[in-house]
């Protein structure tokens, strides 16, 4: 499998090209508006076709490039069943399967962040949205967020993975591009929880700004980065 | 091989953690200061001893952190033998070895950029510092960089090894992390040249700006980021 790990600086969005080697059949997660050219450009270059563009959630802090990749390629976009986003092709349920060529991303539905945030999963790594981050988990409080759901989404889905699985997360803002599972249950500050009590008032303690793109983004995405008015 | 790409928001710096899953020895190279403490959090968590810190080149753009971690692990730091940083222990050469665990690192002499650029070699990757970039080349207008010898590094050196060899340079500032020997070999659009001489013509046409850090970073650099009145 070909595997691509890129990265947003303006909003530490990391986002993830796989493809199957040899069918050329070609995924891309969580891709960022302003970055569109750069990856039909390394699509390209790389000899893929883009069969599908996926978000994990809809994202508050950037806007997605799903719209933008559909206008371009024939890509079909994907967000999960619980997603108010109107505008995507498919939306998958926890259980179902995203084959590209040879290979498939399981569907893991892990609400929390959000109510519409899901996971994907491949045999060695998963792909976890904003809802496992690196050392950290996504915040709860706008969008339907709930840190009950979050805890459950973590400690009895993601944290039940194979403790190697590596976890490649929507965002880092400390420079760390992956972690695994094993390592986040040992080392994560917010899963060091004595239990589900803690862990909610721990999220509900946070008192975070908004993400200063919030009020853009959430509209523009529900859209799939088109905008609003045009969608 | 456990294996780690961390960056520096702030420079765009990549740097790169290996280590042995087995005997646990690791390496860093290209670190950067401001991030001491988060790789030594990172090889605590991951149990992992540093043994080698490495620097690709006198970097002009951030301050190294072979000094910090020398003197907060027992690590021993390593630039290439044509290096004026007197403050390393260990000086190596082109054709040598680097060992942790069941693992090494071959040792390319590969100037161009600067008089004292190196690249270290894996059996499936190469880790080129600021030598061969991502779509790009490091500039060659300081610290004796010569365009002549960057055309050598790279074509007489770098673009021979096996075309799937994984390329991770020390920078990337459009967010990409990795490419392939084959991928630069047929899209780096500097590497596209009728001949030596267009190359070095297309280099010394460059003009670009010197990186802000310079006037601090490089004496710092030569001092293994110690202050240079205290190396």
């Amino acid at each position: 499998m070909l595997f691509r790990q890129l990265f947003d600086q303006e909003t530490w969005t990391y986002s993830y090209l796989l493809a199957d080697g040899r069918g050329r059949e070609a995924v891309l997660i969580d891709p960022v508006l302003e970055h569109t050219d750069r990856y039909l450009q390394l699509i390209r270059e790389l000899d893929l076709k883009l069969v599908f563009a996926i978000d994990t959630h809809v994202h508050a802090d950037h806007v997605t490039a799903l719209g933008s990749l559909r206008d371009q390629t024939e890509c079909v976009t994907i967000m999960g069943d619980e997603s108010k986003a109107a505008c995507v092709s498919l939306k998958v349920k926890e259980g179902e399967k995203i084959r590209f060529g040879n290979h498939a991303l399981d569907v893991l539905y892990t609400p929390g962040h959000t109510d519409d945030s899901y996971s994907f999963l491949l045999p060695d790594r998963v792909f976890t949205g904003d809802t496992l981050l690196i050392r950290s988990t996504g915040r709860t409080d706008f969008q339907n967020g709930n840190p009950e759901q979050s805890y459950d989404s973590i400690f009895n889905k993601l944290l039940r993975l194979p403790e190697d699985t590596a976890v490649f997360p929507a965002h880092d803002y400390k420079g760390w591009t992956t972690s695994t599972i094993g390592e986040e249950k040992r080392f994560n500050p917010r899963l060091q929880v004595a239990d589900r009590r803690a862990y909610v008032d721990l999220m509900n303690d946070l008192k975070l700004p908004n993400p200063k793109f919030m009020d853009v983004a959430v509209p523009a995405n529900l859209a799939c980065g088109k905008s609003p008015a045009a969608a």
